[in-house]
C-alpha cells in the first residue's frame, strides 16, 4: 500500500486550484478590485482569495481557506502570518477599524496565528504576533499585540482586548469589563504560540518548492 | 505588489471547480438523483452539492459549502436565502420533517441566512427569515419564522422553537422548556439580520455578471 | 427546473478534484512522503491529503477534509472509519502517542466516526468505535475505545478517557479527574453512533460506482 496513490481511485489526484479574483461590483461595494499577493505568499491548493485582499510576504495560506473581501473590504494580511486549514475572513459593510491612518475591515498584523477552523469577522483588528486559537470567533474587536485566544473562544461587540492578554478555551469575551479582566497570557502558552509561528513560517518557502517545482494543475503536468 | 496575481506563484488562479452530481445508490437510498437548481442560483467555486437537492431562485451559496443529500433527502433552500462559507447540510437517513404536506429532510424557508461555519442537519425545518449564527448547529429541530440563533448555538432534541425568538450565543437548546423560555430577537439583532440579507440578495447577480462573462474554468477561458 | 444543472450556470459541474502530495521538506521533517491509500477508500472531490498518511481500507473521506501530515507525522486510519465534511486532521511536531509498538502523530483505529466539522489534531490516539461529535476538538488526548463525544465538546491537555464514556455536549474535558468522572455512553447514543457507521460504511462502494463509472475530472469524461 505504501507510496501509492490508490489504485482503484480515478481521477487527478494532484489538482492544485484556487480561485483568485476580484469582487463582485455591487451597490454597497461597486468597485471590483483584485487581490494582491507577494510572491513569497504560499497559496494551498483550494483556496479561495476575493476583492481588495493585500496578503504580505512569507504568509502561508492552508486548504478551504475563504478570504472574502466581497463587503466589507479592504483586508490587510501582514508579514510571516499563517492562515491555518478552514479560516474564513468575511466583514460587514461600511465598518472599519483604523491602522496607520488607513480604514480597513479587516487587519492583521504580522507574525499573527489563525488556527484551524477560525473565523475573523471584519471590522477586526489584530495586532502582531496574536494567536486565534481552533474554531474561535473574533468579530468587531480590537485584539492587542501577543494576545493568545483559546480554542472556541468568541470575542465580539466592540472590545479592546489589552496586549498579551489570554482569552481561556470557549470564553465568551462581549463586554468591555469581560475584556478588562482578562489575565496575561500564561509562558507556556506563549511559548506554544511561538513555536506555531516558528514551524508556519517556514512553509511559504518549503511548499513553494515542492509543488513549483511540478506546476501541474488539474493532473497536468505543464513544465 | 497591487493588482498582480503573485508573479512567484505557479498553477491556475481562476479555477471555477464545483461538483454537482447524484447521491449514490445505497441500500438505505436506492434512487440515484440529481440536485435541481434555478438559473437564477450562484455557486460559488469550490460548493458540492449531492442528491436530491432543490435549490429556488436567487440563493447564494459560498465556498466550501457542502450540501450532500445522500443519506437523508430531499433538501429545499427557499429563494433569496443564503448559504455562506463553510456551512454543511446533511441528514439522518429516514427521518423527515413535514412542509406544505410534503416530507423532507431538510427544509429551509425564503429568505434564510447560514451564517460561515454553521450546520444544518436533517430532519429540520428553518421557517422564513430565520438567522443562523456562525458556527452555530441545528439538529432535530423546528425552528418559527424569524428566529435570530447566535453564534456558537445548538437547537436540538427535537425541540420546536416559536417564531422570532432569539436563541442566544452558545446557548444549548436540548429540551422543550429552554426552547419555550427564549426571549424574543432584540430590535438591533433583527436589523443585523435584515442588512444580511439585503447584502447577500445582490450576490447572486452580481457575482454571475462577474464570473459569467468569464466562463473560465481551470485555468482556461472558454468563451 | 428539476433534473437540470442550472442553464445560466456556466463553468464545470462535476468537477473531481483532490490534492494528494507528499508534505514539503523542512527543517522540523525534512523526509517527503506520500500517502499510502488503500484502493478501496473513497475520496470525494474536493479532499487534501498531506504526507505519511496511512489510509485503509473502506474508509470514507468526505468534501473539504484537510488530513495534513506535514508537522505532526504519520497518521494512520483504520478500516471503516469516516472522515464527514469539513473535518480536519493535523499534529504538533515532535509530539507522539505509541500504538503496536509504533510512534503517531495521530492513530484513528477502526469503525471510528469523525463528524461534520471536526477536528483531530496530534498527539491523539483514538481507539475502535469511537464517535466524534460535530465541531468538537480532540487534541493532545487519548480516547478508549466506544466513547462518545457529542457535538462541541473539547478534549485536551493529555487527558486520557476510559473506554465507552460519554463526553457531553460542549463539555471541556481539560483534566484527567474530569475525564474520570465521565459516566457510561446511554444506549441511545450508542444505537445512534453504530447507525452512524452502518450508513457511512456503504459509502466508499457505491460512491466509487457511481463515480468511477464516469471517470470524469475538471468537467471532462475520459473514458
Amino acid at each position: 500500500m505504501r507510496n501509492s496513490p490508490g489504485g482503484g481511485i480515478w481521477g487527478p489526484m494532484n489538482a492544485i486550484v484556487r480561485f483568485i479574483g476580484p469582487n463582485p461590483s455591487t451597490t454597497f461595494n461597486p468597485n471590483s478590485l483584485h487581490p494582491s499577493i507577494d510572491d513569497q505568499v504560499f497559496l494551498s491548493p483550494f483556496t479561495y482569495v476575493v476583492g481588495d485582499v493585500r496578503i504580505h510576504k512569507n504568509v502561508y495560506i492552508g486548504p478551504f481557506v475563504s478570504i472574502r473581501a466581497d463587503e466589507g473590504t479592504p483586508f490587510h494580511i501582514g508579514e510571516n502570518s499563517n492562515i491555518q486549514d478552514g479560516v474564513i475572513l468575511h466583514g460587514i459593510r461600511d465598518e472599519f477599524i483604523e491602522k496607520n491612518n488607513q480604514r480597513f475591515s479587516i487587519y492583521i498584523g504580522e507574525d499573527v496565528t489563525c488556527a484551524h477552523g477560525s473565523i475573523v469577522h471584519g471590522p477586526c483588528l489584530i495586532e502582531d504576533e496574536v494567536f486565534i486559537g481552533f474554531q474561535s470567533t473574533v468579530f468587531n474587536a480590537s485584539v492587542g499585540e501577543g494576545v493568545y485566544i483559546a480554542s472556541g473562544a468568541v470575542v465580539t461587540n466592540g472590545v479592546r482586548v489589552a496586549p498579551h492578554r489570554f482569552v481561556p478555551p470557549g470564553a465568551s469575551i462581549d463586554t468591555q469589563e469581560k475584556a478588562d479582566s482578562l489575565s496575561y497570557v500564561p509562558q507556556d502558552k506563549d511559548e506554544f504560540a511561538k513555536q506555531v509561528q516558528r514551524v508556519n513560517q517556514e512553509f511559504p518557502t518549503s511548499y513553494s518548492l515542492l509543488l513549483g517545482k511540478r506546476r501541474c494543475s488539474c493532473g497536468i503536468a505543464s513544465g
